[in-house]
């Protein structure tokens, strides 16, 4: 089996069990309808955008019935397991950042296939990571998470950056794409554990 | 005429309607525009999604102007007879009753058509008939209908499931189509009836 | 140069800059990437819903990448003269109503193409103009502009009726342009003058 389609499929899975969870810990009156829907949509919300924006179809999970499966896996599983997982915070946030990364590569790449820009390629594999959080919480009416404190899409940005850059100089692919995941992860380790942001945009 | 054409026209009316009252009833503020506009995205809403989603173009509004003319009709008749309208609110609930009911296993036809999974057909089916309210909900900045407390969009989720078992027994048509309608109105009435609601998500 | 595109150009520049600029005043706290993130929903949203709806692919700032240059722009300037173009608010204003009024009409425009009808041209025609601040506003959490009091997006269904009903009187095609441009910033600037509003849709 191809191991990027399986990773894919993980991804899935993790981004719809933190969905789930996220929904639950938010509002603890959701019933296991609410908290699957939000879940479902963080999922898929990130990849469904940039399908419908590069007009690719069908969308992943509308041609192949297994990613519904491990979405619906990851939500069953967070329900089940739901205060031992809240426990794995730490885990979890790890677990994100691999999920970001990854679909931020595999966004970017897909992008590339349609003939658009690398500037745009870069966009298409940062919403691909992040639209489906952006998605839950304004479901949730928080404050999307693309625009809290610690350095996030930004990341993804980046790592889209460096992978299109190491492409642009003829570097092999899977060595391009290795590396630009493990810039992602580097940049969002190091933002977490330093608590860096970005410039506020309005000087004081 | 084909009747399920009338039905659809008609229920694209009711929505607006029932939108343009709910935009109003939410802040009395609204002027004719902004109660018109939440009424069209509450009757357009669904079946945009679920014909975006299924890259299923021209979107019906869009290619058949009479729907336009159906919503417009809901809106100024929703004005003209605000306070009436808002008297018959056990009429209103059953009408959207029957408008759930409706979309959902025309959304789950249509989308069969397409050679998707019974699975995401259920989903597309249950996407027609409530995303509209979604939409509607988090433009009035409310938290979204399908996570409030009685059975409703997962009443239109087990119609769409009886409707594709149905199918998949060889029942005719037809009667798949009233059958699981049927079941949706039944789930919904004694949802309310007996105010059940799924489990909690979380548990105490 | 075709005149258009550069007004187009011009045009996302400017609603770039205006959406990064009300992310900051929104919420002081708001990052570089945020408050362009902001600026870049404002500039895209309501051309690519326009084009999502259609199903017009590539949307224009996937085909063009000269878009993406022309949103940075007007984010950096947002962001270096900030202070100085929030004194500008009244040039803003001027700006904002060219802005919708340019792109109704081109985008009620493109929609006749699609062969679609003069009614539902109209209504793309708004959505181009007015969604991208709609985006804007829910990702803010903040109630739409489009419910605003001052006439607004129905100032840009009256232009984009103007301009139909000129093309259908056989007026040439640039002179319905710019007259329906003159109608939707008149009708805007008399609202705001006089602070016009539609009448409410519940009475009293």
């Amino acid at each position: 089996m191809d191991p990027i389609y399986i990773t894919e499929l993980f991804g899935t899975f993790f981004f719809s069990m933190s969905g789930a969870l996220a929904a639950a810990e938010h509002n603890e009156e959701h019933d296991w309808f609410g908290a699957g829907f939000i879940g479902f949509v963080t999922a898929i919300g990130g990849g469904s955008l940039r399908d419908i924006l590069l007009g690719s179809y069908p969308l992943i999970w509308i041609g192949n019935v297994s990613f519904l499966y491990a979405i619906l896996a990851g939500i069953i599983l967070a329900g089940i397991f739901y205060n031992t997982l809240l426990k794995l915070r730490k885990t979890f946030l790890l677990f994100d950042t691999f999920g970001i990364s990854l679909f931020t590569i595999l966004g970017t790449e897909k992008a590339l296939r349609f003939g658009i820009s690398s500037e745009v390629a870069a966009i298409m594999g940062m919403f691909t990571a992040v639209m489906g959080g952006v998605v839950r919480d304004t479901l949730l009416n928080e404050i999307p998470i693309i625009f809290k404190k610690e350095i996030y899409a930004s990341a993804c940005l980046i790592g889209a950056s460096a992978y299109l850059l190491l492409i642009q100089f003829g570097v092999e692919r899977n060595i391009c794409f290795f590396l630009s995941i493990l810039v992602i992860v580097i940049v969002r380790v190091l933002a977490l554990k330093f608590h860096l942001s970005l410039p506020k945009f309005k000087r004081g």
